[in-house]
């Protein structure tokens, strides 16, 4: 598993890159508005788990792969993709949803924090970089409102279902972690395909 | 006064998950949202003091009573408090600025570091929650607006005072900060009470 | 070069309270917010350099005369500055753009962090107080409409020619910052000047 976490870590990046500068184009920003939309949203999430944890320096600080892989794809995504659709852009952030939901908590676990704060960890690290994505493009986040589909919920019900079945002796990491992410990704999913929102008071 | 802070903790939380999530009641976001707000109005103070003075992992981290606190009351605020009352908004709100700005002032003495950066310290911890809780509903935070009551200025002054009585070696901690919280509060009613504001240009 | 480094933080921080005041008064905010944008501007992307490099506490908690310097200047440009001046405002944020820049990268490479990095980490540095002065002035930043002048792109140009240039060994740390700084600057108001944009897509 311990060598899974950089594999994982540059999916949900290069997936969050993408949405992050599909997001910029339909505000009409310019490149460097782009690849900033790209890198925010790619880094959030992560940046703020290492820092509430304490992992300095963070992430992509010391990984300078990552870097280049924004930008390439903040760059591509902006001037070469041809057709602009919208469910690109929801199943690249459920993508990068997913994956960060599980490595936040995972990051966590590994620095003997309880459990329920492992699955806050883990929510964080999944929404918080689309919610910067959203407050730099100047709206409420789209995960706060009430027309939106589930967004956080999934990321919640993901991740305490990785933190449950990982906390298991007999299962290991790697498979609890992948019914995570896939628990994730797939409530995302069918959420907007079917509008599914919370109940409101 | 060491073994006080965890409940001045636990009060302050309680009482900013309590206004985040009346916040988030006015702007009619759902639960998700409501929840969010509160976790931001209830840590993000504490947390930007812990990041800058470089206490990591953060407060909340480190203890999951908080997040089961934050938790249970952004629920329940969001769902049962029947009657919404823009007056207990401002009642919570106030004591939660007065306990987080003296603990913020007092982790930085702590640490050493110099009186008048211990208020900045502490003005910063008392105002960061509410600031995050208004960029995040989307509006100029309403401790910037022209026609707005005293807020900052409050947390200020009551910090001040705190410090300043603190650093008589004939008083003890705990009197200091009761007299900076109580300082805070009163101030902080007295001037939405009176709608005194700040002389502009 | 290592004792001229609090002279440039003075200087970058100086000017930087000088844009965030004068742009708290274009908004019409109290003397509050005059003072919370001066610091969050002047503060706000040294900070963010800090907490990712793991540099805590922070330069302007170990360092008091800064809070002094920043709230002074807040207050001047707030209540005694006669003509306010759109020339001024874009004059101190391109000398902040500079300095914070160059300082950004120089603190990179201090703990060994790739090149390409401490080019990411200059341009963060550079830009993040002007991007938190916008957010809380609750406008897209600036720095990310299409139809705004050269910005981010002015940091990263000049940080890489310092980068580069200290790369090579024969040239000392001080020229280079120099000639970086200044590449930032100069730039920065040519754009301004003759309204240089980026392509868009």
């Amino acid at each position: 598993m311990e060598q899974l976490l950089p594999i994982f870590t540059y999916i949900a990046v290069a997936a969050s890159a993408i949405s992050g500068a599909l997001e910029a184009r339909k505000h009409e920003m310019d490149i460097v508005g782009a690849t900033t939309i790209a890198f925010v949203t790619a880094f959030g999430g992560g940046t703020m788990r290492d820092l509430l944890l304490g992992r300095t320096p963070v992430f992509w600080v010391i990984d300078p792969g990552l870097t280049v892989t924004t930008f390439v794809i903040a760059v591509f995504t902006f001037y070469r993709l041809q057709s602009f659709s919208n469910r690109l852009l929801i199943f690249a952030d459920a993508i990068g949803l997913g994956i960060f939901s599980i490595l936040g908590a995972t990051y966590a676990l590994q620095r003997d924090i309880s459990p329920i704060v492992a699955i806050l960890m883990g929510v964080i690290t999944g929404i918080f970089g689309g919610v910067l994505r959203d407050v730099l493009s100047n709206r409420i986040p789209s995960v706060f409102g009430q027309s939106t589909e589930l967004y956080a919920t999934c990321s919640f019900v993901g991740t305490s279902v990785f933190v449950l079945i990982n906390s298991i002796p007999a299962i290991n990491t790697l498979p609890a972690s992948l019914i995570g992410a896939l628990t994730v990704f797939a409530m995302r999913l069918l959420a907007v395909r079917f509008k599914v929102t919370l109940p409101s008071p």
